[in-house]
């Protein structure tokens, strides 16, 4: 594998930043080797840009593409490396060059202490309003130099049990009906399917799924309903289909059809575009069954085990997302999985060039492992 | 410190109950010496009754006592042991007797793991549905045996500041305006003082207290007033003399009236009696400003945190309180204490015959140290 100095480059003004940049060096080179262990530590991020490569050509309800562009981050602390990532589907307003500008105003060298997380991740949020991947990057190489610090995983820091991680789902893409099989065909190792619906094709869709295998479903509408009526004709339609739960039925803006919806549904319902952190969890209550948390909506780790809890006191079931991302991300949020209804930690499988190994899925299940930090098995 | 075999003698039924029984032992019996560590090792929970001694005799709104019940427990694992306490005032319903007959249900050694920390609790709470000290006990000594085998204290591994621990307010009972004098000379160590109100006597406690100091004070009206109007304009007068925030002003099974006051009142109010665990935490949204968490009516530090990250989301304030307990509890709520606005864990300071040392407060601030676990300093 090889790093593309050429992307490195498009990211602007970063020699200027005051931040030691990794971007020319290979990866290896996020190795520990040559560190020398020192009492007076202080943290330092790095970050490079890397572009990942799609498998196939990606399409939800609203665009369609074929790479998506990353940040991957370091912090390095007294010998020790955590690895974190921000992944950056064009649809959500980062890109490399923001990332890059955000991530060279974060300085960490002013915390004596990297377990002050609370005080780390409120000044990295402090420092822009958006930027929540970018944040996230920061988030999960914390958390990784944490849990390697501690020496645990932080599946068990949280106390959670890897014995009740779920099978993830793994997505069919809205497609021509011969690619779409041979998609699923592809997918035989997954045990739960996610379909992308909200177009005029949804009932073709799933009639060309159920064609081939009559494996549980899961759909993400992507907010593609409008009508509320029509929504809930669908979602009885679904269930008689074997359909297990709904994501995003309506627009996010509907928040009382999507009540009206819930209150109705013969599925649970899942919000997805309307969460971005714990504020929208709180919005949610009383208008979905429960919500999606995605590590690089919500700045991480922290906020999304936050997020978590509180949508478990408010009564809300919990599914755990993704972006197309490496590893490195999809781990992490993988430490979390042991509490959630269902997962959707895909994202790392439909990559052509992951640079690191980790959390697997084995026989369509989450498969967290023992190493410490978020996972990573392989960098 | 001598242990009254009579007083453990009184828990019956402890020897069949197939838990080995600390209760004969000396406290010292309790360290680490002459425990094998081993691979293989299984968790194992003790316990022992303890009786504090009050300094005062100790009274609110309701009754009058000079001793609290409390156990005295630990889990020993691979050659390391964890503390745990319950407290058992005797108006939450818990006693020597009820906690021994919990205890002794509780069987630990099916877990492998002490980390499996979300299923050790919910086991532990599915035994009964009351005993909510009883079950503290057994939550806070798992803490503790967790966070020496990270080797960090909880307030690390939450990832809390401890420059960021609160003044604690310190207790002033309700009593005769000479030995309320007194008492607020002996508190002089403390920046903020509380004052239990909820009589016929409240103005005149304020006013005696006003004639001998003008430190912040927090009132703890223990749902002493019934009547809303009268609530409020109380809350206007205490604001004028200074006092900070108000405790459970009127009695929790009266949400609507304490909802009305908050709305109106100049200073916060906070639920206490209105809170036991996270169903109460949103209930009590909207009708409080803020919640007061107790580890023994909450079931332990980790649902306390997550009452606290839920009340935060929720935009509500916390404090955090205690029972008359030794170091043990209060140096395990006091893990939480950076990330409350105020705190009142003053329980060990108004007993003789503490059997432990630990958090300490230093010229009135919570001050934490950092032995892993709870930080307990010495056992």
């Amino acid at each position: 594998m090889t790093y593309k100095r050429r992307d490195f480059m498009k990211t602007a003004g970063l020699a200027a930043a005051g931040v030691s940049i990794a971007g020319s060096q290979r990866l290896n080179a996020f190795s520990n080797k040559n560190i020398i262990k020192g009492n007076n530590s202080k943290m330092e991020l790095t970050f490079k840009p890397y572009t990942l490569q799609l498998k196939h050509v990606f399409t939800i309800a609203t665009s369609s593409r074929t790479t998506t562009p990353v940040m991957l981050t370091r912090i390095q602390y007294d010998g020790i490396t955590g690895y974190g990532e921000a992944s950056m589907p064009p649809y959500l307003g980062e890109t490399h060059e923001t990332a890059a500008a955000f991530l060279s105003k974060v300085d960490l060298s002013q915390f004596a202490d990297p377990f002050d997380i609370e005080n780390i991740l409120e000044y990295v949020d402090s420092l822009a309003e958006k930027n929540a991947a970018a944040k996230a990057s920061v988030d999960i190489a914390l958390h990784d130099l944490i849990g390697k610090m501690i020496g645990q995983p932080w599946y068990k820091i949280w106390g959670y049990d890897k014995n009740k991680t779920p099978n993830t789902s793994f997505t069919i893409g809205i497609d021509k009906p011969d690619v779409v099989r041979q998609k699923v065909k592809e997918a035989d190792e997954f045990k739960v399917l996610k379909v992308k619906l909200g177009r005029d094709t949804d009932k073709e869709m799933i009639e060309t799924i159920r064609l081939v295998t009559n494996k549980p479903l899961v759909v993400d509408v992507n907010q593609g309903w409008t009508d509320k009526e029509f929504a809930l004709d669908m979602v009885y339609w679904l269930k008689e289909k074997g359909i297990l739960m709904v994501e995003q039925p309506m627009p996010k803006e509907m928040r009382d059809e999507n009540a009206w919806l819930t209150e109705r549904s013969p599925l649970p319902t899942f919000a997805d575009e309307a969460i971005q952190r714990i504020p929208e969890v709180v919005a949610a209550y009383g208008a979905y069954s429960g919500i999606n948390i995605k590590l690089m909506k919500c700045t991480g780790m922290r906020e999304a085990n936050k997020m978590l809890n509180l949508a478990r006191s408010l009564g809300m079931k919990v599914m755990i997302g993704c972006m197309t991302e490496t590893s490195c991300a999809i781990s992490a949020a993988a430490q979390l999985s042991p509490m959630v209804e269902f997962a959707d930690l895909d994202g790392n499988l439909l990559i052509g060039n992951d640079p690191y190994e980790g959390v697997r899925v084995i026989e369509g299940r989450i498969t967290l492992n023992d190493t410490p930090g978020i996972g990573l098995t392989k960098v």
